[in-house]
């Protein structure tokens, strides 16, 4: 069951309270491929990178089963950069550099051998390449899932809307859901949402969890609770990675396995703000994962009973 | 199976940006009481009240079974009377008005018939007054649950810290979990608070859930997502009183009842914010909490399967 996921591959620099690094690997496919590569090993990037982007890192995704085959080369330029400072509250974050280098001629094309991908995962990029990209699918996956922010609510949101149109679950944050909807309440807000086009909405909520939305149901699974977050970068992705890897593997995209897969998704980005950059998601084994899975169980179970 | 409940029984002005009540009445205890009488019928009330304080209010409470043997009328003086505004988050309020009257001089007594009381819900209240109660009690009560805030750990720590030493629940906010342990990290903030003396922790982080530590266990609690919350005021009083009101009901002090109470508290608390001040509480039957409480579970009940 393979999955297509589109995004970047760049190098971060990041600060946050408990520590500093200069350049690290990142980007949203960058992460989406380390989780979901636990899951199932026909992961397919489409991305691009710049002469500076490390073999290891692109021996280290091959080793996982992720082709590579989507990903351009640009020899004479740069890999996409950014820098950011976290706040103390981790949940806030100022851009400091973007330097978009080889993203600012970005054309996504999609290989022949991709073609037959049953899932698709849109990271967060431009809403005319997301929607370049599911034009080139000569037959519909059977499920796309959408990232964005806030970004592209400001400068692009007639293209936004009509990518909405085309896809199966959109992820934003709390604040997304509320700038794209015009609704403070969170219901009212998914409400709208789906209302443009996607049958599920998951608002991220960062400390806090996440909530599914799908009809009238909704669902709400947890954070962790953590004595140290190191490093939130890449959480969301690794959340979306874990996500839509569980769906791929179990081949399931009911209301009832995207709970589960909700779960997984945060059992995956538990692991990746324990240190810097993707780095913990490559030391994990399929033991942690289950280990980590327990402790969300433990975390919500309870017994009730209406007498 | 009798819970004493001290606290204050006021009047509110209350602003939120979906309108606005220039007299209503509030205070914890007011809402614990609410709260805590829809589970058994021996509440058992300290407070202080002025002239002003209503007859219709007196009534309903006696009628739900609460005695207000230990609630002081001063016949000369009127009820404290406390205004606030929400911002639009309904997270934060700026507080306009805080007029003491009759609090200024309240010196809680214990009633004799009060004395075999098994449980003790102390409201946020100056903590020597706190500690004044808990002197008072000829036994142990089984089980002594508190409230405060961040103003008694400004101005009265030492006193704050004495109380904690003997109490057995500590409820709450993030911010005063961090600002009292010195931690940002949660489960940081709870080991050190524990170690102060309460042996089970409550953090309230309002429309996110609540948290219950314990040893090393940890549990989480989810707010039910709704789509219009009007008045937050007095949530987390009925919160507590929904909680120590199921466990008094039931007689069951463990770690795993516990979380049962904290559902059902945040049950009662999802209803206290549908209208202003507690006449949505006033209103709700057992069939409605129950219902609310399917809700929840609804909203966290996942299936995992680690294959």
């Amino acid at each position: 069951m393979s999955l297509i996921t589109v995004g970047t591959m760049a190098f971060d620099a990041i600060e946050t309270p408990f520590g500093k690094v200069d350049r690290i690997v990142g980007g949203s496919a960058t992460y989406v491929a380390y989780a979901a590569s636990n899951f199932i090993d026909s992961v397919q990037q489409i991305s691009i990178i710049g002469n500076d982007f490390p073999k290891e890192e692109i021996e280290e995704l091959k080793k996982r089963g992720v082709s590579l085959e989507g990903v351009e080369m640009v020899p004479d330029k740069k890999s996409f950069f950014w820098s950011g400072k976290y706040h103390m509250d981790m949940n806030s974050r100022d851009t400091l550099v973007t330097d978009l280098n080889v993203l600012a001629d970005f054309n996504p094309i999609v290989p022949d051998n991709y073609q037959n991908a049953e899932f698709l995962m849109l990271g967060n990029l431009m809403p005319k390449l997301q929607l370049s990209v599911i034009n080139q699918m000569k037959n519909r996956p059977k499920l796309i899932v959408m990232d964005t922010m806030n970004f592209w609510m400001d400068i692009a949101l007639d293209d936004l809307k009509e990518v909405l149109t085309k896809v199966d679950v959109l992820l934003v944050n709390d604040g997304e859901a509320r700038q794209l909807s015009g609704e403070f309440s969170l219901v009212k807000a998914a409400r709208k949402i789906m209302e443009m086009g996607p049958k599920f909405l998951i608002i991220k909520k960062g400390e806090h969890g996440a909530l599914l939305f799908h009809e009238n149901h909704v669902f709400f699974a947890p954070a962790l609770p953590l004595e140290e977050v190191f490093d939130p970068t890449g959480a969301g992705d690794t959340f979306a990675g874990g996500f839509v890897g569980h769906l791929a593997k179990t081949k399931d995209i009911s209301f009832s396995n995207m709970k589960t897969a909700i779960i997984v998704g945060s059992a995956l980005a538990s692991f990746c703000v324990e240190k810097f950059g993707p780095e913990r998601l490559k030391e994990i084994k399929k033991e942690d994962i289950d280990r980590r899975i327990s402790e969300f169980v433990q975390l919500v179970n309870f017994e009730i009973d209406l007498v």
